[in-house]
């Protein structure tokens, strides 16, 4: 994706102009270096993200996505980001992304090494072109992410239930999964149960029933599976997270990758076997995740 | 630690210019802008690295270090890099050090976003006075890693013998340790047995031989690790990699963790408990480790 628009965001200044926090963002050419080498984000993945989807200029889940950048900096002890200033950024970004689909990205990074202030950006790219995948559904292999269930509660360090630039596993997955003739990936523990994609939320439809696996299992708290969980529950239907055995990806009547840019993906096939797309629900979704829902 | 000098390197023109490397190379301000925020290594985590101790100019083990980003970058599926050319700019950051201990650390970026040009640098910073652990040692606390020994060789896309950028996990470690009282952490699988740390490599002595657990169970093979090895093997002492049980750690006659710039460390303390220093042998190899040996 190339960026169309870029501000740096001074987390100092937020600190001491109080109100003023428009003139502490300082948009730069997105194509222009910007960051030193020293920075942590470059140097060692060391900091925390969020890509909110943007329709036709409003930005989608800002409220969530704003706390879980939070959530993730808390647990990689980051300087809490000040959360109206990151508001103020979104908004300036949003007013240059015109109509049709764009992401915009919160970076927040531990700063220049030996430094204690962390650098600060959001940028503006416009989406790629999803539509196939929303359509006729993207298929997954499912990849072993090499600890069991329990792990992530008794092992905070590992960092499981933050969104951190140190993505390269999420990345090396997705390479694998097009290696194996499929389009994203499922990663599962190796005790069974499913977890998340390396870029979304897993949702499943099991006898009618919709199921996201527990956020416990140290994946994230998808920002658009809320969403849907959200709308689903208002149409009657019953939600819930739980611990979900890599069988039922299978056995589900329906299954779904949410992200907050892709929106809602219907899983076509499980490691390389045909499983049932609902079109009708999937349409459904997405009509919903592009409107103005907040 | 603050960068003193740096240089960018530019992989697609070493193809084209063939012999003149130095002119591919560009000396850059290493307080400056350099990166575009576009750049998967500040995005992702996506790229690899190394970290060279140089002493009195002269870079260590250039050549391990060297063929382990290649293997790095092939674990990433990173295009191969062009050791000639590296070797170029480490030579000339080299000439740059000065009298006493600095870093140099060669970075490998996937690029730009959207490109499918790798973005590639190489900086110096002149090393933390490490005498203190040199002499008295550094106090540990055994980490779960959160996987057991059999799960690297099985899952490839986990990254696990991959020096990458997607560092998050060892910072998070040491930051662990340090709330624990420790100055560093011992990784240790779910099946308990002993890995490395977050930055350096393990050896213990058990019963008069050296012992390093075996870089199968996806750590680093350490480039100091080699050196001290091969040190060792002269001197007429047995070595040898292993899987070894988390329980040596303590039993061990004494322990080191080795890494490229703070060098042969010994541990003080396991998990709170004192164990035994061997401050002969830790001058004896941090002597020759400090010394012109390559």
């Amino acid at each position: 994706m190339v960026l169309r628009f870029a501000l740096m965001i001074d987390p100092v200044a937020s600190l001491e102009k109080g109100g003023d926090l428009r003139s502490t963002l300082r948009v730069i050419d997105p194509s222009a270096p910007a960051l030193e080498l020293g920075d942590l984000s470059a140097q060692r993945g060391d900091g925390v993200f969020e890509s909110i989807g943007v329709v036709d200029g409003h930005p989608h889940e800002v409220g969530p996505h704003l706390e879980r950048l939070a959530h993730s900096a808390s647990l990689c002890d980051l300087p809490a980001p000040d959360l109206a200033q990151w508001r103020a950024a979104i908004q300036r970004v949003s007013a240059e992304a015109g109509p049709g689909e764009s992401v915009i990205k919160l970076i927040l990074s531990r700063g220049i090494e030996g430094g204690a202030i962390p650098t600060a950006w959001v940028t503006l790219a416009t989406a790629p072109d999803n539509s196939a995948a929303r359509r006729d559904g993207v298929r997954v292999v499912t990849l072993d992410r090499g600890y069991p269930l329990d792990v992530p509660a008794r092992a905070p360090w590992l960092l499981l239930g933050a969104k951190t630039l140190s993505y390269g596993v999420n990345m090396a997955a997705i390479r694998e999964a097009k290696r194996r003739g499929a389009d994203d990936a499922v990663f599962v523990t190796t005790d069974g149960f499913l977890l998340e994609a390396p870029t979304a939320s897993l949702l499943l439809r099991i006898d009618g029933r919709f199921v996201t696996p527990s956020p416990s299992a140290g994946i994230l708290h998808g920002t658009t599976q809320l969403s849907v969980f959200a709308h689903l529950g208002q149409r009657g239907f019953e939600t819930g997270y739980e611990n979900v055995p890599v069988g039922d990806l299978e056995r589900a009547d329906a299954a779904w990758l949410l992200s907050s840019v892709r929106l809602a993906a219907p899983i076509s096939a499980v490691d390389g076997r045909a499983v049932a797309v609902d079109r009708g629900l999937t349409d459904e979704l997405n009509t919903f995740l592009l409107g103005r829902r907040d």
